[in-house]
């Protein structure tokens, strides 16, 4: 029996999409729409100008041609949406696709085309792994993360109390004691800061000092914690990688075989009596 | 024979208090106070002021209640105070029952209020595990600590000795010359130090670069030494683990089976004799 | 039959370049033309320049005799310039000996100068590995470093999108921007760039907050790899070192001579019947 | 035999010098003196300065005396100026000993008189194991160091080369050019340095920047390299430790008695044809 026209076609397009020369294709559009987006921030004559305007259209063309292909060539179409990056890519297309005049919005479309950039990330495979392992990272850090913003809230709202009347750009409410807070720990002009303070309550320094030693600590042992995750996953993954590739017995195995051997003995003394 | 009333109640506060949604719901009126802390860091309308002062004291009575539930849930009363971490959360509550008039002692009762955020980390078993095995890293780094210390001094001793007239703001005497050597530690504006020591001591940069070296050396070694002891310790709880789960012998079992087979085999060839 | 006078001139000239003395002539040579071109750099009267001068020519020219020398010594003429060194070697030296009259010329006459002094890492076999061993952790570092440059991009198009009417000689282009996130990245007056965008929008501090996180955990995260890779390298060579010279067998082999055993003593007991 | 005189006198000193209270004391009286010199950063009233300086002789008096007593107790005389810490001790009270009137030698009175706080390190043998690891770290460092002085010194007459004439206070000359390259890598306001060459050449940010990538890449090296280093030397001791504890047989060693075993196999076959 013969396939139908649109299985065909959806064959052809499976092909296609997973061309080699197709990817680098797209990746070199990538590339250029990046280097459009660097172009346009330098002032330019109007003709020039036009020929970007131009070239950002083609490019959105392109990229929908390429979704559109890489839809019709999935084999299951409910599958497509399934992937977050497909719905990114779908959604950064078609949100380029219409045609903005107003300047507000104006704004929003420039961003839709920056962050066509990030569709690197979607279609680079080690990329994506990247990011992927950066993002099951995360989780491991939530207990100090949190603890990182217990310890940031609390002298927030110590700072917001005493500080306050002192500097209350620095210190006026509680987000910006938190941002403030947040500049000492990169210690970006942090003495300024604190010479401030130091002025109306001599001993602020302990306030100073006891922050930057518990989020110095905490970020030092967050940082451990991810060291030893690490190693401690790379470690295990090799062990089972040689136990595998070597087909290497384990010693509960020889263990067994010399039993074995031993009943064997027994039982050929056995025989003999 | 029936319980007494009072154990009937004990028992019942005891299944109370394991409760997760009675946990929960502790857990949610935390983050609720911790709100709270910092709405009332900003401008507020007089109205407002009164509601929030309505819903401190809530939150006080809600805390009153669940530490009495909690004492009563304990079956040994005595134990109840042995855990550091009960007698915290009962001095919060008991001292921000206290009404406070002076506007001196007030500030102190926004403090009390402020660290019950810190009773996250007392309800939080998570929360509580890491900061034990924060503070159980500290004693190992005593003697990093104690000649970092040392450092410091010697040099904020030499600092305040060539250097107080210079800038006695910074150099003035050896509880300065200290904060003002952490400050260059962290690297902030320490040119700014250093170009004004050396235009009366133009060799002064060597007492400011040798610092850096000295200290950041000693940093490394701490940080190295951390990460040295907790690999260690993974190490050995990793291979004790292996070794327990997996009923895996050693070597020295595997010896112990030869040797039994060779023994066998003696005897037998002596019985064939 | 004897060798051919060039022969044995090749070979002198060997001999002479694997000497330790000339070795250490040289580096000497090198270290004492690093101190020239340091010397240099401070203003001298009008003799010591040209006695300074003169030194230069005498290094020149003891270069060019040492390439010289090491290339007649070299026994394959074509080997000797598929080192990348011998080239830069040559390089330096050759273009040390065109006189430059015109001042724009004479500025790069001086560069070349200075990087003889990297004449002191060809030299040094110890520097040379310890280059290369850097060199080949680079690639290793591609694929995160890639990332890190796209977040740069993204970031860099978003802040001159919207910060360039604020402050165009930190936003005004995307390579300024980009510089102007390399500055955040470091935390150099980070504060004072954020501080400057907050004034037009109150929420661009999430644009750094952002920023800054996503860039350190990509730091990190490259960190940690450097640090594993080099970790499993290694681990990899002490266990292939372990195994190989103590000549210890595997479990593998192990096994398959108990298997031995049991044929033995099954094909014994056959035997008996 | 009855041991001479300056035996038992030497058995004396010898126990008490071992004494922990002793030792205590010691440590008590160096702590105390470490007082005295912070003391002295204030202005004191004259009272107050007399006693000080009554103080500080006698601290001095106690440590020749406990000098004294460690000499004499030391039962080889001349094995104790082999140690460099006794030296060290020696030369801190000899020179304490000696009064200073002249202004310009008192403050190197004084600066002797800081150095005593260093005793705290010859006297607790904890912080000696901990300088003498941090030395025996120093060496491994050697190439690195060596590496990044290059880098340095290439960077630093580049820049005395092309911004002496731009900022001759941080660019005049090879010293000044080395230390602002220093200040760069501690990203301490590296940009104002920039934006001033920027000025004039406009593609000075490369200069920077790769200079900060190499210095930044070196020392994470360094640091990757102590760490190997640590974590491998830690590795074959717990290695070592854990073979000679547990008395655990090698594979090696199991291999030899299972061929004993088929020895003794063989042997008995061929007795039974």
């Amino acid at each position: 029996m013969e396939p139908a026209t649109s299985d065909r076609w959806q064959a052809a397009f499976f092909k296609l999409r997973s061309n080699k020369a197709f990817e680098l294709f797209v990746i070199g559009i990538i590339v250029f729409s990046a280097l459009v987006i660097g172009v346009k921030t330098y002032p330019l004559p109007e003709t020039l100008v036009q020929v970007v305007g131009v070239l950002d259209w083609m490019i959105t063309l392109i990229f929908l041609v390429e979704i559109v292909i890489r839809f019709l060539g999935e084999p299951e179409k409910k599958r497509f949406f399934r992937s977050g990056w497909n719905v990114f890519d779908t959604l950064i297309v078609v949100v380029s696709l219409i045609p903005i005049e107003d300047t507000e919005m104006a704004l929003i479309g420039r961003l839709i085309r920056i962050f066509r950039v990030l569709r690197m990330v979607s279609i680079i495979p080690e990329l994506r792994m990247l990011l992927n392992s950066l993002l099951k990272a995360l989780p491991q850090l939530g207990y100090v993360m949190l603890m990182m913003f217990i310890i940031f809230y609390i002298y927030a709202a110590i700072g917001s109390t005493f500080f306050a009347s002192i500097n209350s750009e620095l210190w006026g409410d509680i987000a910006l004691s938190l941002l403030t807070l947040f500049r000492v720990m990169t210690f970006e002009d942090w003495t300024d800061v604190m010479y401030e303070t130091m002025a109306v309550y001599p001993f602020s320094w302990a306030y100073y000092l006891t922050f930057i030693f518990f989020t110095a600590f905490a970020f030092l042992n967050m940082v451990i914690g991810i060291v030893v995750n690490v190693l401690e996953e790379e470690h295990q993954r090799m062990a089972a990688e040689e136990a595998e590739a070597a087909g290497e017995p384990t010693l509960k195995d020889l263990q067994q075989e010399i039993q074995e051997l031993k009943q064997l003995l027994q039982s050929q003394a056995a025989a003999q009596k």
